[in-house]
């Protein structure tokens, strides 16, 4: 069996707590807490009737869309089976011998480079600094580097860098014949994104591939849907290779269509994150226990006490454990933005932990 | 764009023709014609309501269900993206420096190979053997071959190798240290499957692999679900890690348990395809028109006088020319065998194209 180093594995919480899971309560992934539209679910239902007929492997209609959602040609991006099979793919493509990443990060990115031996060096994000990404990290950068990953929103830290100082990144790699790959799965959480996302920069940028997935706005990880850009068309080709043809079901490109559709409901997300946020990491301060800035729809922090994922999960509750992401350690947690109701309930479980009765 | 190497493309052959891709006849893909379960397409839509959850990245309640239909242990396997998947990832894993494929087979073994940058070498199926394999094949096997792909049947050949002769070739790779990858994706619509299938010799030979679909016999090519058999587990464990944990959506794995109770549908499917295969055969005869022995639910035929393909797409009938196989020409098609009214409006226009009016 293969241990998720991931959250949202309430398949093995369910095996270890006994909990049936359907009763555990899932902060463990960070899935938009609105749930699936219901233009998006309707859509689903009716794209069950083309099953019997293979997806189109250029996933013709959903890259038609995605061209006017992203104002990019069509040529420029690859539809994927999740985020992740993207990272797979641009590993294999490129096959890089020297990557940089960020620890902690999310951790498919050293997965993906393990299947072509890959050598990996990592900059260190440090509890001083906030977690944040710093000047230094260009320092380590050299003629060897064929490729840095860097996910922005960061997972699990929540931190954003700067557009400004990631085109500073992005500019020497260029130079050094280095890829950037941006990850931006998260960044549609954000208030202000047009300050981070790096999407401005492909057309200048040849070696920039920005990542993208509709699993977590949209709240349908189960379909496996993602994307990525690139302005250099033959990595894209490339990319397309490098993985078998038939690689979204028709089902997810029906979704991912649907899902374009709704942009109030990306705009309602906004709002409804940044309250619910707010209200969880005033909570847990008040509670003494240290949070990180977070900007996306989750949030880190740092508690000493006990395990805190086996206290709330013989309360039904399953957090993340970040003890296995590289440069952390199990005092860091992490925990998803959820419903109103949900978060409450969080809180009211939480201080049925600290407080001993 | 991808230039769809295969059948089943309506979606270019609708831009092609200018016939709605709702109005095209799809001969070029061998799906089952009976379309899918209804207890299967129920199900899809029960699960659509955990969208919102990642799916079980072990596929657990699948791999049971499994286990139990293929009567092993759920060590022995791996879900995959489709069968497709599971080929790049078993090349990615294994990382071969020489292949040996037949020519023609199914393109996607040569593509997985060109990603892990292999060479191969062809035993060319001829057509006065009927595209058979012979024991010749055995010499082309030397100690520098790692891997060893065979269709079975072969596509688009229509042809079956026997189980005796696989074994020869099997035991002769266990001793020179070679993988044999078995792809069984057709097998299911074979009558005496036993004498075929090498299913029972998984646990002798632990560097056999079998390949396995939902795809067709359960007629679902658009929700991506296949497997892969093997009993040295370090090499299924290999195979997991060569590519995203999440590869198979929960609807694929709730609608793989569901086709498993469709033994009666597989049963049905049989005896249908018997029936009309031996229609299409005896029609396609009549016209003087030389078809090959085929076991599956598709035929595979000669004609050198026309253009078939786009004769037949100007007839809102997609075809599937074996041009751009390796090994054949443009004289050589396949079609499926679908519903029998289908099958009569295919030999009806056929007709027409034959017959100067």
């Amino acid at each position: 069996m293969r241990i998720s180093s991931h959250g949202a594995d309430i398949f093995t919480a369910s095996k270890e707590s006994g909990i049936d899971e359907n009763n555990i309560i899932d902060f463990s992934s960070n899935i938009n807490p609105l749930g699936i539209p219901e233009n998006v679910k309707k859509t689903i239902i009716n794209s069950i009737e083309y099953a019997s007929r293979y997806p189109d492997i250029n996933s013709t209609k959903l890259i038609n869309s995605l061209s006017i959602h992203e104002n990019v040609s069509g040529e420029w991006m690859f539809s994927s089976n999740g985020a992740a099979e993207a990272i797979f793919r641009i590993a294999l493509y490129l096959k890089p011998h020297n990557a940089i990443l960020t620890s902690p990060t999310f951790s498919e990115y050293e997965q993906s480079l393990k299947t072509v031996d890959c050598n990996v060096k990592y900059y260190n994000l440090l509890e001083e600094n906030n977690f944040e990404i710093k000047e230094d990290m260009l320092d380590i950068i050299d003629k060897k580097t064929d490729i840095v990953f860097i996910c922005n929103p960061n997972n699990p830290t929540g931190q954003l860098t700067d557009k400004k100082f990631l085109e500073k990144i992005i500019s020497h790699c260029k130079k050094t014949n280095a890829a950037v790959v941006i990850d931006e799965c998260f960044i549609d959480f954000i208030e202000n994104k047009e300050h981070y996302s790096v999407h401005g920069l492909l057309k200048q940028y040849d070696n920039l591939i920005i990542l993208k997935a509709f699993t977590k706005i949209y709240s349908i990880p189960g379909i496996r849907l993602g994307y990525c850009l690139c302005s250099d068309t033959k990595t894209i080709a490339g990319i397309k290779e490098s993985g078998p043809p038939w690689n979204v079901s028709s089902i997810a490109q029906e979704a991912g269509i649907a899902a374009l559709e709704e942009k109030e409901y990306v705009l309602k997300t906004i709002d409804y994150i940044s309250k619910e946020r707010n209200y969880l990491i005033n909570e847990l301060n008040k509670l003494y226990i240290k949070t990180f800035d977070s900007y996306a729809n989750y949030i880190f922090f740092k508690f000493d006490k006990l395990d805190l994922k086996s206290e709330m999960l013989k309360r039904g509750i399953l957090i993340r454990s970040c003890s296995n992401y590289r440069g952390l350690s199990n005092e860091y947690y992490r925990i998803a933005v959820k419903k109103e109701n949900e978060n409450k309930m969080f809180i009211e479980k939480l201080k049925g932990v600290l407080v001993k009765k």
